[in-house]
């Protein structure tokens, strides 16, 4: 499965945003990739402000976009996040999947939302303006199940192992990391995630923005079933292309069985809803 | 909380393995150690055939010179794992903590057996000899509640999350993993469950001996709960000794609460027995 990580900088213009999304995936066109991924909030400033301004509800102009753009291309499209609106006026931070002919497969609110306040580093309440979703989201491919969650909800081994329990081989994560959090935990969230599942986990950020109020780490990476890092870009725009072996991950798991070793009997773990 | 991580290599004979005990502890009696650790099965051969020749019924001769130990020199005593037997001539691969006073407050049977075949690499299968306990398993110290599991344990992270639920701030980890995983996965797997939790996640090892048939990986390692490496040794015979501030979980908490954030109404992880 060849994966194309499109790590872009946010603009404030959507249909900017377009014509470079569209300029990046020209540039590819030949590879033949098999999945287009992009970062958590493309479309819009990483800010609380923002959110609701740049919100679109579902089947908007820039889900049409995307959807267009796989069907145009042929590829399956995790077309990072943007913020949506629904009819109550609520805003989430929401990802979306579109398969080779435009059709949405998949589509999750982000469920954890990012409240933080570190001294000296890192302030974001994203409660202020983002109602969080409700639901685990697995979805099938051409190349087995997957699974979808926006940043954040990453970092909650609940929420991955169940992906997992459904089936996930892959994880597709959109997110945006800031410079504290970024330097501190991504690579190792990224690989604590792949390697207590064996999945191969595959996050994309925006690239960073010196000049944005909110700086992005960058660093879009592939970490595979073993817990190795198959890919981690820096922090400029740049994408990246990678040949992953699926297979992989059977192996990995027929020779380490961590979810057969699982003590179902002592603990568990299940969804409520 | 000063704790001291003993790695030393495994003898065959255990009153040579008392001798080498006394022999650490006794040079560092001075420097006021609050927790004194072992490796896994420090006692014992780290091989099949070797758990039931030297286990040993609870409360039997490296029971109670550990205890013995913790209450001569005032400390606790994370007193690695030993092999223990039961009345049915069950093995089972435990880890015992005793408090200053010598008596016994926490006692944790490996529940995850290591079954592993790697292509290549290393072949293991725990289950042919060893019985699984089934408890997960926490303390209570002067300097608040601790947990305590054996080695592959640590990979589930349905325990470590349980255990930090039940309020553990710090885990103790008596492990020996091989030169296959450990190389791959030893630091990935401390980090992962020390910044998940955001805990103090300790792993002791036996040393490294190139002429035993399991070689240990050594590595004796402390992360903090922001999931940085505090020390970490390499795969020869020492003993390291650190000081650690056990408000930083607190203070991390605080900062990013990832224990508050997870999704309780959408997923559900508990205790089943």
């Amino acid at each position: 499965m060849k994966v194309a990580q499109i790590q872009m900088k946010v603009s404030i213009d959507k249909e900017e945003t377009k014509k470079r999304v569209v300029k990046f995936i020209e540039d590819i066109k030949d590879e033949n990739v098999d999945f287009i991924c992009l970062g958590e909030m493309f479309d819009c400033p990483y800010d609380i402000n923002s959110f609701r301004e740049y919100a679109e509800k579902e089947g908007g102009d820039i889900y049409t976009f995307c959807s267009s753009l796989a069907k145009e291309y042929g590829v399956y499209f995790s077309a990072g996040s943007i913020s949506e609106i629904d009819d109550k006026q609520r805003v989430y931070n929401t990802a979306y999947v579109f398969d080779r002919k435009g059709n949405q497969i998949a589509k999750h609110r982000k469920m954890h939302l990012f409240d933080i306040d570190i001294k000296g580093g890192q302030y974001f309440k994203e409660s202020e303006t983002l109602t969080p979703g409700n639901n685990i989201t697995t979805f099938d491919t051409e190349f087995g199940k997957m699974g979808l969650c926006v940043c954040y909800d990453f970092r909650f081994p609940e929420l991955s192992r169940l992906m997992v329990l459904e089936g996930a081989k892959v994880i597709f994560v959109p997110a945006a990391f800031n410079l504290t959090t970024g330097a501190a935990h991504w690579n190792t969230m990224f690989k604590s995630q792949a390697l207590n599942n064996q999945i191969f986990a595959i996050g994309t950020s925006p690239a960073r923005d010196h000049k944005a109020s909110y700086k992005a780490y960058g660093h879009s990476i592939i970490i595979n079933p073993w817990g190795d890092v198959v890919s981690e870009l820096e922090e400029k725009e740049r994408i990246m292309i990678k040949d992953l072996d699926l297979s992989m991950v059977d192996k990995i798991r027929e020779q380490l069985p961590l979810l057969k070793h699982r003590r179902v009997d002592v603990y568990n773990l299940e969804k409520r809803l």
